[in-house]
């Protein structure tokens, strides 16, 4: 078998980079203990440098399975109404979740995420970062590339060489 | 902590129903034997019966990730541009893949997917379908509801009670 993978350019670096800066949700893979099955929700997604945030309710399903096993996988990349929705890009960030500091990463997501602006301050709402070891990029058919975190921070700091 | 559940109903089975006639794509989680961790990504959706049908690439990670171990999780329901994306119905489908007969399958997945016609035939790619043990419905905030196969298959012959 032929290896699809395209050797990492700039270009896939700067989709990766917008990606990450443009999603508002995705979908969060998780393992369900319960099961031994994967499972997959919807959550709101922001971004802080090259980790994505999730904001995520502790009555999901999704934020148990993270408390026992904090190993994820999330797919950003949303096609709109029109087109064939395979060939639309999008991103698999896959590592673990972390806690994050809900109360001072605040403004900048009501900013980008007004309509939280009615659920972020409850209690029984957390926000988490998922630190990716892996990204699997895919900008449509026979265009897959596999990056890591420095692929993100490097466009952030504008080093792109 | 109170049980965000309901009692599953004729409207919730219907939603169901309508979510999976009605899926073109969605969001595939397998487990990842090479990293021990979930993997998500987007896949082509069409449904038989009760059952959801994926069109799936051999070059994919999820389709060797089935090879290795079939159990599954897709998620159907996408927003559209307007609106916010949680209070979208969405559904998760929780089970095994099993291989699905993809000649047989042919007229009716080109019918609802006429810009797969490019790639169908392909060697390359396979058909599998996705036999749901859990169906975890959500209707927004608030609307959770678990259901099952048979919650799926019993509106299909006209038996709603």
């Amino acid at each position: 078998m032929k290896d699809p993978i395209r050797p990492t350019d700039d270009e896939a670096r700067a989709l990766a980079v917008h990606l990450l800066r443009t999603a508002r949700f995705g979908a969060l893979a998780t393992h369900d203990p319960e099961t031994g099955l994967p499972h997959v929700a919807r959550v709101a997604v922001g971004h802080e440098g090259a980790d994505a945030l999730l904001l995520i309710s502790d009555l999901s399903l999704h934020t148990r399975h993270l408390a026992a096993n904090p190993g994820a996988a999330l797919l950003l990349g949303e096609p709109g109404d029109k087109g064939d929705p395979l060939t639309h890009p999008r991103m698999t960030l896959q590592g673990h979740c972390e806690p994050a500091d809900k109360a001072a990463l605040r403004e900048g997501w009501l900013a980008s995420h007004p309509k939280s602006t009615l659920y972020y301050d409850f209690a029984d709402f957390r926000m988490v970062r998922l630190v990716a070891g892996a990204i699997h990029l895919n900008g449509g058919f026979g265009k897959a590339y596999r990056l890591n975190r420095q692929d993100l921070t490097g466009i952030d700091q504008g080093a792109t060489d």
